[in-house]
């Protein structure tokens, strides 16, 4: 059987959320978060736009998919972002007992991964969907803003 | 020189937020950020009543004290808050480069210290102001919703 909604599927969806920040001028970071294969939340960066740190496309995603859902917790949904979460990403992700979180680009300096931030026992990871894309619009944002500068 | 602005007089101020959470029945920490010995930001604990997990005394604290400086990063701030911070926060903590922590009650089991959250190279912390007293607000919370269910 044909199965439309794979990882890819939805990275992408994500990734339209990445290119929605990039028109902003934020660091282009997306994120999604999807249970039984709908889409319950979406979000960008926007820590420009709200003069915010805390203001990550996960952050933002957790509390609107809480919000959706009327429970705090994540346990059956999967969260799908651009760039492997950080440290405060992940740590909030420990909270949610989020089921499952599909990264794309790698972030070997402020990664969670590399830091080793304690996740949920019950989360699982899988990383590097459409990690290319991800990462070239990460690395045209940089040039493109250095080229401004 | 008397000093009347010491770690502990704002560390009360953090104290009284708990209060706060405690009458809302949520997990009673709380937070405040002093900026040269101007309180910015106060806040505490409200994941219950906003059900969301990121909902956290310094979370809040943060977003607030870079509202009020119309800046994101919190330098030559000082973080007050009555328990060590958790992953997330401390991992907030490093995004907004805040001066100092400053913490009441220790958390060995998710607590930023025993996890090894990495905080920004220029942030100092000191625990353990009013520690007894932040715990044993922490216990007698617990123990009365232990009674009530």
């Amino acid at each position: 059987m044909i199965q439309p909604f794979d990882d890819v599927y939805f990275m992408k969806k994500a990734y339209q959320e990445a290119e929605n920040a990039f028109d902003k001028g934020e660091i282009p970071v997306g994120a999604i978060i999807v249970l039984k294969n709908q889409i319950i939340a979406r979000a960008h960066n926007l820590t420009e736009t709200l003069n915010d740190v805390t203001a990550h496309a996960e952050m933002q995603a957790f509390t609107a998919a809480a919000d959706f859902l009327g429970g705090k917790y994540l346990k059956d949904c999967v969260l799908y972002v651009t760039l492997e979460p950080c440290q405060m990403c992940a740590g909030a992700s420990y909270w949610t007992q989020i089921g499952k979180i599909v990264y794309g680009a790698s972030e070997p300096e402020r990664g969670f991964i590399n830091l080793k931030t304690s996740l949920h026992p019950k989360t699982k990871v899988i990383g590097g969907i459409l990690e290319n894309e991800c990462l070239q619009l990460l690395k045209r944002f940089f040039i493109e803003k250095r080229n401004l500068n």
